[in-house]
């Protein structure tokens, strides 16, 4: 049985995870008979954003407490989270991930990662063991790696800023129902919400990434 | 193109819309080619529940700007909702549908239904475009009908409280995989997350109910 660690960043993509790209990465995981743990750090939100209006409220809210939405409870403080436990990582988008899991929504390239997260993440690489990214979260794997891994990701057909590039990574375009696999870092990403596409066609790019990511967890168990 | 409209009750199972069961509603919808539009209710929420401890909190919060969170923005006040504009009508579950779209939750069998959607599932029954109702909707649907249809719906494999007796309509048993059609009134019903079910499951019951309900909305449309 493939075990998959899936870190949230919230609930509503304006100010936490993108609540499709979460679901629809829980359902490729079950229907591909992965078991999944959830976790987000215990941590406020960078702020509150009316999903409505598109404008920050004065409310302050938990990133677990919130995450707990759409894990239904059974999510844990990122704190507890260790690569050992699981055969795989993966990391849904949304402006949680560039707010509340790192702060390259605020600092672009020279913006740094949850302490917690990039100890995670270095584990997961440290081990071979294959690691998903969503939508922004290739952004965040790229700043979280810096200096250590030159990963090959994509943020959909263009990386305007040119992030990727200035976090020290290789940006490649893709549209969104494509993944780019980086096969040197076991690195799986897929657009998903980084354009306004279809519900259907980001269904399709994520659980294209899960079906990636579950074979490589399944060719590395069959050669061991 | 099938036009359908979906209704929200806020975002998360224990205050507001089952968000899975939104979402799962929003991809089928996508993938067999019709149009959405969501709707909301412009009103507090009846309460705002923590929904990693399942306790209550003190916070308000608005159904029509949480709903938000799982339509990206893209969402309209139930009062605008008609059921000229459109050729069926979903409702996914999740407290929410019992406590904000009506009071079921907690006053059961005596409960009342929100007037707007009470007109709109009226609109939708008068002009035979169907319904679908997820979770525990179908008594939502219930209470809305009370004393003018008898339905034939599911709350899962048992209706541990007689509810949908109470009501004036008929429980029919079925499984989260499966889904009750009640041909006469248009009707189409699934259990999801009234147990604690494997996502996968939840999934491809919504999707069967989809599936059934743009069906109807072809065949009547051939038929005309």
């Amino acid at each position: 049985m493939t075990k998959v660690a899936v870190v949230l960043s919230g609930c509503g993509y304006l100010d936490g995870a993108e609540i499709r790209e979460a679901v629809c990465t829980l359902v490729s995981l079950d229907r591909r008979g992965a078991t999944v743990e959830m976790f987000a750090p215990n941590i406020e939100q960078r702020d509150v954003i009316n999903h409505l209006t598109g404008k920050p409220t004065n409310e302050k809210r938990n990133v677990l407490v919130e995450a707990a939405r759409i894990a239904r409870g059974q999510i844990r403080d990122l704190k507890e989270a260790k690569a050992k436990d699981f055969d795989a990582l993966i990391l849904p988008g949304g402006y949680g991930a560039a707010k509340n899991l790192s702060d390259i929504a605020i600092k672009g390239a020279d913006g740094t990662v949850n302490e917690d997260l990039k100890k995670l993440i270095s584990e997961f690489m440290l081990a071979s063991k294959p690691v998903g990214v969503i939508c922004i979260a290739p952004a965040v794997l790229a700043a979280a790696t810096k200096g250590k891994h030159k990963v090959h990701v994509t943020l959909g057909e263009k990386d305007p800023d040119g992030l990727i590039g200035k976090l020290g990574s290789i940006h490649q375009g893709c549209q969104t129902l494509g993944i780019v696999i980086d096969d040197a870092n076991h690195v799986v990403s897929t657009p998903a919400y980084m354009s306004e596409a279809p519900i259907a066609e980001v269904a399709e790019g994520i659980d294209k990434l899960v079906e990636s990511i579950i074979n490589q967890v399944q060719n590395a168990k069959r050669a061991a």
